[in-house]
Parts: structure tokens; sequence; C-alpha cells
């Protein structure tokens, strides 16, 4: 084969014309999946010494070709490698350089593979590892997390629902309902972790090979867990690269309502958080200006996140069997959404390290909105004999009163609140105190301190 | 407590003017969570069990609220309970029938549980159970291809990449690929029953209960597996509702792949199969017409799926804990959603158990495009030692030679063959038949008989 | 015709076996389709009007259709029409019991039609008809907050970005935002009237047909403006339902951002308005509890809105000319999108009128965080002879100063002003006052009170 | 100012510490609005005409400032622009670099400016130019799809419905129906030109400004049409992006329609379209393979048009007024829309240029299918006095007698077709001719070759 040969698309002796240039400019995934030469390298020295076990190439060929990849590997590491748009993608360019350094015996490389399990094979290996380190990112996170919480056991504020005060609550007690979250968010991606580890290599362009192949092999070699099961199923396959993208949507979902959390406390409306010069930046024309720049950055990538979702599920929907260029754009949706969820997380660390509590403002926002109304209540139910509604009744009822006269309920005296039912005695002070009802909360779950330390401890284990 | 004010809200007591006679029409989700009764009563009935055991209930209140809920499950069975829209929800509907029936202790009932803790217990049970409806329907499909696919094994196709003749293939192959999607969708639903499995019963309005209750009760008695970690979580969480969506958004996607497959080889420029009468649709107009609405409408079902999952993610970006209005719809989408999945799974196994393959058309179809081509780069790899490359590019050029000459692969003669390489002899005239290329590709996943066969034995041993 | 023939489908001649049940259960489009009954018979009648003055048909067979629409929509009317699932569809129902009225001539109706281009007639009248309903409804709505503006001109609040404390504005000035939005919402509905405005009926099937039909009359009498330039794209178009729930998704996505702003300054951190005890709601467990449930639900209902566009957007994305199944799913999502944003428009119609600023909390806070700081940098600026780049920076250095010693801008002295620049004189004083600040936005656009006054003038002579 | 201080940005008078490096890489916008270089020089440059005009700086100032932005811009333009990360985004970096040139007075650039004005006009600025360019690369294309009209107006397709064949259809015809869908195209596009044409500019950060500016003069100077109304609203709004995205995804939507179209018809099934080698790629394994990549990389790029337009509606659900960060993500979208959008386009027109009709294959598919039934039934009812329905149910009848017999339509005798209705006489057998029934269909956008030359007659006269 000459040079000028090489200069070609493996197919121009059947297609004769050259691909129009508009296309070959644009429908080129070089620069996208160029990140994935490691991978087709390991994938292809994979390939070939199971050809060479197989006895369907020759001891000397499989080492030529090694030496060749290996050399390649070096160049592209040390930039030296020459990326042609005209080779379409990072496949081609690698064989088309394997030419040029070994020759011909280049030619062995393809027996038995077709691009669609190679590329599917390299994908999967990329997306292994890099799912691998987003869960080690959302460990990071919940570390810090921790960290914060345990500093704020007993730092008490208001609880919301409908973004009202509803009852007194612990700022760790709020701080691990975000681990919760994080907690299925590695969950969901190590679930995809099974799909992953199915080996495509060997399934050819769609029917599998006539070549006596060994997948068995090349599945330990690239420490997948077993073989995928249907040739045609394995090059039209892309659930899991949706399950990818759908896990960080998720994760990403989160990460907008932690954010969304903070940037309203962090008003000066509320006023309940400090965050550290680090993380705010300021204003072209108000001097004054501190924003939380980095958690709206946040809450807007959720934007990126379901973005890159929708347009795979749309790429797939109605698309027949089995590959086809539309499927191309998998691997820019998943190297956009994990960089977008890698930095997010990072991020929030970094805004999550950075931020305190304003603890008098907490208490004093939590001393509004009658929040131990439910304690009041519940307090009836125990120790007047009547049932709950009826509690939770007589309880408005002073709610309105207090509220009328401009009181807290702990403003309430004795006599006043024996107005309201006679059985009244001076127990029923107590319960106006909010760590005393922070701490009444002990049912499994529940933000009394005790559980909330318990929890630390069980998730320090965990990581 | 009168009657009168039986029929006001809780809250009015609190809240003296009635909500907008506008919002109680349409904020109004008894419409749609009263399909919850069952599960409400149910979660009812294991809580007041619980507060009794816990002695914070005597058994004289318990047995009286049950009864009354048993009354109230029969009356709505019998549909002879009244809904009234200003109850706002299923969940205050019954508490003031409860009421209606048993009186005052009616008021027990809501003891240390909110209807924030108590809405999620409901809707998980109910889509504990309709996620195991949906598999069972999937398996029930997986068995009618299955049937098909046994009866097809030697049926041989054009397998397609690009919609272009590729390389031949049985026709149970490209079934059994199917199987392969709907087992990944089984394992997705199946992952989120563990979520699923978590009983949120017990975690209150969102920071649990002062109230001496004991959630493994409830746990094991609402079949549960554990309950859950963080009550703030708990409130807010809706994952286990994406994931629902999201599973049926990929199963609705599947089918629509299969239903574009088979909607262009009904086509009359393929005419691969035939639909029984049962499965199409005439015309308004035109009097020939035989259309396969059924799968027109399972590939356009899948907009609903992502419309529902894309709703969901819409309610939740960005949504400060815990509980807000926002989240009611939740109900709603996943209804949608089930209804939608359940009815594709059966009208497309109403479909496959109306098909059948056109075998004559298939195999005229499977002599064009020179789909034996890769048999023959094989052939030359394998017996005349040149690389795969020279090989594929020698193809090429034999593929060119015989398009021009108006000619299949099959129909060129030996001397034909060896004009382009002197090394051909007879044997390679066995590469030119389609069955034994198929049965040719025996490596593992690949579309060999006998490979069909075993992954045939594989599937109905699962099911 | 016997009636017992009348009971198949049209195409039973053709078809011999009846579509499967759950097929004709399921894929029947009647139950959201019947909406359409009264744009039905209108556009039938019109198409019969027709057929006669192009003497297709004849004056006595005209008489007897009409005759029978009218008597079927009297029927439907007061619900004394059987709807019968296996007719499929509102269409054929009609066409159906027209046939029981008038006997055989009711097969005269359907001449020079198709379904195809029958629904999509009916579709648009209906679309028309509720797009000008919207855009009454946003009108209503505009009304309301021009009122609760004009009382408000003069309340003043602090202006956010990056929801912290700004500049100073005028409540009035922030309602009035919203009714550029909202105008916006209007222009686009009314962009689509244009697409309405193209008549289908005529384009039979997908080629037209030769029948001498007029489709200029049929234009004029259902008050279209022209037909439609094109069969094949006529009825395999669906752009108009694409921009009507593009429309009213962005529509929905304005009322989530006012919804979510409303909410914010509804909680206890902010508490800047009061909303009436009409637009809240209360907790099943907290006595206190007054939740703005309304608010919610719009923020809400964004995602009804998104899921229907990418559900349309989906059924769409890749469909090949002309006429699929896939399409009948049109109908129901923008019926769906339809009630969703009327009723939203209303709910926040009845939101702004039970809805009052606290004007004192607002004043209060907008005496926080420096927001003032921009006045002093533009009045350096002007009077100081510096760039604002350097105005800026000293303006900085005073406000960091006012935070160290817990003092606002308005607290300083003239004298520890002077310590910043000499240049001070007591001027400077009259720039730390709210409302001068306000008032001196006289910018076309900015928040001055003038301003104001003439753009609620402005739209009150619009509307 | 040192140059010291010059590396700072410009707000490190009041946050002292750096923001953190990781936010400074990540959070960074310059990689992607430095595109809009050219759009802010020449905003600045209106701006500070306005303010010398308007007697707020001084002639010389003015000139100084102007001198330098002219040097800035062709110090990008020729590549010697140094962009530093730490200065945010591109309009940071050139007030910097103005600084480093014309010293001090830069300073005076940003009076009576904000960013949020600033980076809104000059996007509008670049958006305004880029619809245009969309809009003309539409044109390029209508013109080429005509070009193929016109030589193809006698050519003779299958029209198809669900996929079978229909009606008898010019494949002029078809093609002129993408003409409606790309005209539809520019005029979604040229709506949003009215908000594009709207001025920020002078809005401020969020209030406007109490320096005496004039909006009308930069207005002018910019080529806009008028002032935006209110400024609270213009640093909000976003409106714009949206229908920009939207506009952009229905025409990837359309575009994939038509793709999907031309690669069944592309597949060794139909056979109905030859694509010349140009727009054609092969395989890496099959030797025989042109696969019609150029069309399935249009068909899925209507994922990442609908992908971007589902981000920003996410990113502005629940977003309050007014500036916030998460919008910074707009200009992003935008640009891949974009880009995608005029590839897409310009793609499509290299296929349609490169493609031409199998006229014999597509007359031959014509003839199956019964294609000329409509015809039959329209034929009975103007010529034997009976209603369509029964004309439609006597065709049927015959119909399903050819397939028995497996005849054509055309096939039948006059004998045959007598046994059906004795009325029938030589006349009907010009009914079958696929020439006749096409050209019989006169109405008003339907396929006679007559109305098909008046269109594209029409359409050339536009362009």
């Amino acid at each position: 084969m000459t040079n000028k040969k090489n200069n070609k698309a493996v197919w121009n002796t059947r297609i004769k014309k050259k691909t129009s240039s508009l296309f070959q400019r644009i429908g080129s995934s070089l620069a996208i999946d160029k990140q994935l030469y490691k991978e087709d390298i390991v994938g292809s020295k994979a390939h070939v010494e199971m050809l060479f076990k197989q006895k369907i190439i020759s001891f000397k060929i499989k080492n030529k070709i090694i030496y060749g990849l290996d050399k390649i590997e070096k160049e592209i590491k040390n930039n030296k490698f020459i990326f042609k748009n005209e080779y379409e993608d990072i496949h081609m360019s690698i064989e088309k350089r394997l030419h040029e350094i070994i020759g011909e015996e280049a030619g062995y490389l393809h027996i038995a593979r077709s691009r669609n399990d190679q590329v599917i094979t390299d994908f999967k290996l990329w997306m292994k590892v890099s799912t691998i380190k987003i869960n080690d990112e959302i460990d990071k996170l919940i570390k810090s997390i921790i960290k914060l919480a345990e500093k704020n056991i007993d730092t008490i504020m208001p609880g919301f629902t409908h973004l009202k005060n509803a009852q007194a609550v612990s700022f760790a007690h709020y701080l691990m309902a975000y681990i919760e979250m994080f907690n299925r968010d590695k969950i969901r991606y190590n679930n995809n972790l099974d799909f992953l580890n199915e080996n495509p290599l060997g399934v050819g362009a769609l029917t599998g090979t006539s070549f006596n192949i060994d997948r068995e092999f090349t599945t330990k070699k690239l420490k997948f867990k077993k073989p995928t099961n249907n040739s045609i199923d394995t090059v039209s396959d892309r659930d899991f690269v949706l399950d990818f993208l759908y896990s960080s949507s998720v994760c990403s979902m989160h990460i907008s309502r932690i954010a969304e959390e903070l940037i309203i406390w962090n008003s000066d409306g509320f006023n309940l958080i400090n965050l550290s010069d680090q993380v705010v930046t300021g204003s072209s024309i108000m001097p004054q200006k501190k924003n939380p720049d980095l958690l709206e950055f946040l809450r807007g990538k959720t934007g990126q996140s379901y973005g890159d979702l929708f347009s795979m599920l749309t790429i797939l929907k109605g698309l027949p069997m089995s590959y086809f260029k539309d499927l191309q754009d998998d691997k820019k949706l998943v190297f956009s959404s994990y960089d977008n969820i890698i930095n997010s997380l990072k991020i929030l660390n970094e805004v999550i390290t950075n931020l305190s509590p304003n603890k008098k403002n907490m208490l004093t926002l939590a001393e509004k909105g009658y929040i131990l109304a439910t304690d009041l209540a519940d307090y009836l139910t125990k120790n007047h004999s009547i049932s709950f509604r009826e509690a939770y009744d007589l309880t408005a009822t002073i709610v309105n009163y207090a509220e009328k006269n401009q009181k807290n309920l702990n403003e309430l005296t004795l006599d006043e609140l024996k107005k309201f039912d006679s059985n009244f005695n001076k127990e029923v002070l107590k319960i106006f105190n909010l760590k005393n009802s922070i701490n009444s909360k002990k049912s499994f779950g529940g933000t009394a301190f005790s559980n909330i330390k318990k929890m630390i401890v069980k998730y320090k284990k965990i990581l």
C-alpha cells in the first residue's frame, strides 16, 4: 500500500469520491473522541493478544502491532501525534498511524473487529473509570458536609415547609438530608456499572464473526465482567449512556435544590449563612455587592445536565436497529455531563467548606412563625386526654390569640393559657423551648441531637 | 365537634376565610389521588396498630378507628363514598368521613403523623405493586417474542446498519435483541424497588415526632424493608418518582425503536412482515389501506413518557427543602406513565403475536446489497495469507466489478474471481451462501443458529 | 346499508377482522377529541355548502346532511348522544350517527375530504378560539397587576440581583416588569394565529382531490385567511401545535418566576407581602401554618407545560411525511396545556388581587445591604471629577469602613466621609435617601416614579 | 491605579480574598463570550458617543476611549490580545486592557452602564446578525430544493401515509412540502427579530441610572428599533434566547423528518434515491457499504437542538427577578444551536444537491399497494350516482378481489369489473393511470403538475 493510498479513507476503493469537505470538517468526531485514545490502544492490545492466543495471527505480527500501538500512545501523550480530520475519528487515526509505523501488518489489527464494537468498548472502558471518579468526588463532598454537620449539631434553626417556618430543627439535620441525596446518587451510578461491565468487544459490525475468537479472554483482560449476549443489541444499545446522563441529571438536580436553599439563606432577607470572600463575586457597578455566584452557577448547571439527557433520549427515539451515525453524539454528551458533574461537585464542596451559619440569626428567625405550635398540640394530646384533632384546633385558637396580641407562644402567661383550657399547668411552659422541641424528636430519622450523632457515626464508618 | 365544623378544612380555626373556590376546584388532587384509597387505608391501619402497641392510644380507640376505616374501604369499593373537592385530597376525605362514622375519636388517627409522610407512604405502596405489575407484563412480552423467535431460527434476512443491507442474519437473532432491551428495563425497575422499600411513615411533617413511635413495626406491617434515615430528606425526596418515570421512558424508547423497525418492514418498499387484520386499521378515504396504527401509536407514546419525566425533572429543579405543593403533580405523572407503559407493553405483545415474517421477501432482500462481502474478506484473510485491510480492499474491488456487471457475488465465476487473485479456488464459492454465512458467526453473541438456540433456552429457564 | 353494517368501522370490507379490542379501547381518541364536536360539525357544514355550490352534491342532499348535523349537535349539547369507542374518534362517531339519522345520503358527506384534512381543520378552529381566550385572560391579569401597581408607585423596596439587595426600587416598577413578560406572551400567541389561519380543508388524504372543490369558499366560511399551499405538508405539519405549546411553556415559565419571587417574599425570613386567607392553606399537623399553596401550584405547573412541549417535539422528531397515528396525541397535549395555562393565569390573578405589600418591612429591608452605594459612586463621578472606576473603588472602601463600624451609609458623619475624600460636602448626605435614589433613575425604563406613571398610562390605553 | 491593582478583579477593594481558583477556571465565561468581542466594542463606542453627546464625559476622554477600543479590536482580530481567565469575561478583559492602553480615563467607560445591560446588548447585536445569516442559509437550501423539484415535476412516486403506499404523487410535490416547512422556520426566526430589536443599553444594573443618558441615541446608533420598557424586566428577560433556541429546534426537527424519509428511501428495501459518493461513507469492516452518514448526522442533531432548548427552559424555571449567574449559559447554548443549525442547513443543502431520484424504482413501487383505489372510488361517486361511502365500499371489494387474484387494478378486465357493478364501462380504465391520477388533483395545494409549476414560480419570485 502506497503512502498516497494511506491518505485516503479505508473505504476509498469502494467509494470513489472523497466525502464532501464540509462533512469531513463537521462530521468528524476526532475533536471529541480523541479523549478515548488510551482506551482505544488498551482495547486494541487486548484484541491482538486474543487473536494471537487463538492462533488467528502470528506471534511476530502481534508483537509488531503492540510495539506500534505503544509508540502511538507515547506520541499522543507527548503531543507529537498529528491528528487529521480526514481520518474521521480517533480509531481510524490510530490505525492509519500504525500503518505508517509498522507497514502492511497493521492490516491484521482489524481482523474480527468492527468499529462498531471497538468504539463501544473504548467508550465503556472510559465510562467505568469516570463513574468511579464521580463517586469518589461525591464521597469527598459527603465528608465535607459531615464535617460541617459535626460542628452544628446543636445549631438551632427553623425547618421550613412551603418556605414558611414549620418546626425547629438542627442545622446538622438539614445538612444530613443532603447526604441522603448524594448517597442515592452513588447507588444510581453504581447500578449502571453493572451494564458498563458487559464487554461489547467481539460482536463485530452487528452479527458476530466467523473467526474463532475468545470473548472471555478480552473480558478478563479488559476487566469487564462478562461478554454481551446479543450482537445486534450490542451495537444498537446506548442504555448505559442514558443511565449515566440520567444519574448525572438527578445529582445535578440535588445540587440545584441545595444551591437554591443556600442562595435564599444568603439573602439579606434571611441572612442565615456566611460565605467567605473566596466563594462570592462582586458587581461591575454596585460597589457593595457580594454575590453567591458559585451557588447560582451550580443551580444553572442543571440546565446542562437535563439538556444532555434529553438530547440522548431524542437521538434514540424511534431509531431502528442497529448502528447509525446519529449515535455518534453519545460521547460528546457524556463528556459534557461528566465535566459538568465533576465541576459541580467540586464547587459545591468548596462552598460547603467556606460556609458558616449565622447562629444568632438562625435562632432569631426560629423564634418567629409560632414554630412550636405542633409541640403544643402534641403536649395537649399527651397530657389533656383529648384527640390530636381537638388539640390541633385548640392550639390554632391559642396561636390566633397570640398573634392578635403580638406575642410569641413563650410570652403567654399560664393565666392566659388557662383561659383556653383550665387543665393547663406550668409543665406546659417547658414546651416553649426550641432546644427541647428539637431534642424531643427522637423517632428514628428525627432531628433529636442523639439521632444526628448516630447518623454521623454511621456515615463516617461507611466512607 | 359539630357537623358544621366538619364541613370545613381542618385548619379553619387558623385560616378564617375559605380557600378561593377557583383553587378548591383546580388545586384539589382528589380526582387523581383517590386511586390511592386502598393504600391510604392500609397505611392508616398499620399506623393505629402501632400507636396502640406503643400505648399512645387505647385498645378501644384503635378498634373504633379500624372499624371505621374498613367501613370506608367498602363504601369506596362499592361506589357509595361521596367525594367532595373541598376536602382537597383522598387523605382528608377519608379522615373527615371517619369522623362522621365514629365521631370525636377519629381525631386520634393523625397523632404522630403528617400528611407529608402519610402521602409518600401511600404512594410508595402503590408504586411497589405497580412496578411488579410492569415487570410481569414485560415477562409476558418476552415470552411472546421467544415464541416467535423459536419459529424463526432459520429465517434468513438482511441485517442492517444505516438501514442498508449489512450482513446476513437470522430473524430470530433480531428478535432476541429486543429481549436484551426488555431485560435491562426489568433491572432498572427493580433497582428502584430498593428505594421504594424504604418506609417514610413516622417522619412527620419534616422533623420526626416526640411521640414514642416504632417505625420498625410499621415497616414490617407494610412490607417495607427499612425506615428512611432522615426526616427532612424523606418529605423532600422524589427520586423514586424520577427513577420510575425514567425507567418507563427508556422502556418506551425501546418500544419506539422496535415499532419504527416494524413500521419500515411493513412498508410496501420492504414488505418483510405481515400484520394480521386485528392489528391494522383502514383509511376514511383510501379503500385499499391497511395501516400499522398500533405500531405508530406505540412509537408516538414515547412522547408521553419523555414528557412525564421532564415534567417531574422541571418541578424538582431548584426546589428547596422540604415539602412544597409543587410536588403534588408527582402522582398524576406516575399514574400517566404507568398506564402508558402497561398499555404499550400489552399492545406490543398483541402485535408480536399477530406478526409473521414474509420469509420469501426477507430472503430476496438479503440477496441484495452485496451482503456477503465481509464473509469474502474474512475468507481471504483466513486463506490467502493477507491482512484484513488488504482483503477488505480486494473485496471492495470485486464488489465494484460485480456491481458494474450487474451481478451478485454468487453469480461471479471462479474465472472472474481469479482475475483479482490467482489464489482463488472453488472453496470460495461456499462463502456465497447466506445460510453458511449466518452459521459461521459462532462467536459468543453472534447470529449462528446454535447460539440463538442456547440463548432461547437460557431465557426460557429464567422466566 | 344495514344497521349491522353500520356497527362496523368504515373499512370493514377491506379489513375483515375487528381491530383488537385492547387497541379499540386504548387507541380510541374519542374521550379526548369529543371536545371538537362543535368544530367538526361547523367544518362539515362548510364542506357540504361548498360541495353544493360546486355542484358536486344536490340541494336535497346538502340540506339533509345539514339537518342531520344540526340534530347531532343538539344531541351532544344535551348529552343525548351515545359515544361508542368502536368508532375510534369524534369524526367517525358523527358520520355514523348521521347515517342513522338520514340514511344512505350521509355517504355523500365525505366526498373530496379525508379525515386527515378534516381533523386538522377542526383542531385549528378550536385552537384559534382558545388562543384568543388565553390572550383575554392575560389582559385581565395585566389589569389586576396595573391596579396593584397604581397603588404602590411610591412603595419603596430593595431591588435584588443575586437575591441580594442591589438598589432601591419602587414596588410598582417590579410589578410592571411582570407586565412586560405577559405582553411578550401575547405577541407569541398572536404570531401563531397567522399559522392557525391557514385553512387545511381540501387537501384530502395527502395529494388533494380530483373533485372540483373551492378552498377559497370554505376558507371564507370558516373565517380562515387563506388555504394551505401544499397538500403533503398540510397533513404532516404540526408546527402550529408546537408553537402553541411553546408559547404556553414560556408563559408558564414567566408565572413560575413570579411565583418563586412571591414565595420568597412571603417567607418568614423576608415577610414583604401579605396573602389574604383566601389564597393560603393550612397544614394537617402544624396548627399555625399559612402556606402559599397557590403560588407553589403555579410554580410546579411549569412542569406540565414543559412536559407537553417536549412530548410533541419527541413525537415529531424523525417522523417522515405524511400522516401517522403518532400525531394523534397532538390534541391531548394542546388540551392539557390550554387548561393548564388558563387555570394558571386565573389563579395568579386571584393571588395578585389578594396580595398586599408589607410596606414597613420592605422599607426596613431596603435599608440593609448598603443599597445606596451605587448612588454614592455616581455622585462621586458627577461631583468629584473622578472616573467611575475610581468612584466605585472609593465607595467600596467607604462601605467596608461602614460595615466594620456596623453603620449604614446614612449613619456616617460628614467628618467620617471626609477622611476618605476631603472634597466631600454636606450635599452628599442627600444621596443617602431611598426615595431620592429611586426618583433619580429617570432614564427611559428606569424606576423613577414619573416613568412608572407614564408606563401605567400607556398600558391602560392599550388594554 | 498601579499595575498590580489592575491584575485584580474590579471588586477587590470590597472582596478581599481572590475568588477560588477552581471557580475562576470553571466559572469564567471567557472561552465562550470572546465571540462577542466585536459587539462589545461596537456597543461601548456607541455608549461613549452618547455620554459625550449628553455632556457626561469630555470630548478628550471620549476620543481616548475610542482610540483604545479600536486598538483592542485590532489586537483581537490579529490574535495579539492576551486573554486572562481571571478577568472572568470578555467585557472585563476589554475594560482592563483599555486601562493598560489609555490609563485612568478608561474608568469613564463604565459610567451609567452595568455589565447586566452591556452583556445583553452585545448578545442581542450578535443574535440579530446570526438570525439573518440563518435565514440566508435557509434561502440557499430552498433554492436547491426548487432546482431539484423543477427537474422532477413529472417524476411519479407513491405518496405515503403510515409509510404505506397511499396515492400517486409527483416527487416535486414532495420536495415542495419541504419548502413550506422551511418557510415557516424563516417566519419564526423573523418574529424573534422584533424582540431582538429592543435596545437594552441604559437600564443599568436593574433600576436605570441617574445620569442623563439618551437611550434613543444608542438605539439608533446600534440599529435597534426602540429601547426596552422596564429596567428590571430587561436584565431578567431571556425570552429572545428561548425563541431562538425554539426556532432552531423546530427547524432541526423539520430536517430530521426529511432526513428520516431520505434514509428510508435510500435503503436497499426502497432504493428510491441515489446519493452520490460525496455524501456517503463506508464501513471499517464491510467492504460493500455506502452509508448515508450525512443524513443520519442531520437526524441525530435534533438531539442537540432540543437539548439546548430544554437547558435554557430549565435554567429559567422558577428563577426570580433579576440577574443571576445562572443566566450565563445563555450564550453557550445559543452559540451551540447556531453552529448546529447552520451546519445542518449546509449539509442538507449538500445532500439535496447530490441526490437524484431512481425514477424507475419510484414508478415500480407506485404500482404496488393499490394506490389508485381512491381514484376508483372518486370515479364511482362521480359517474355511478352513488355516495362516496358506497363507492368506497365497492372499491374495497374490488381491491380484495384483485389481491386474491394477485393482480393490480389496471390488470383487471372490464368484464371482471362488471361483476361488481354492471354500470362500469371502458371509461373507468383511464382511471388506472398514475400520471392521470396525479394530474387530476387540481384542487389548490394538490399534486397536479400545473399546481406544482405555479408554486415553483411563486417561490422563485419571493427569493
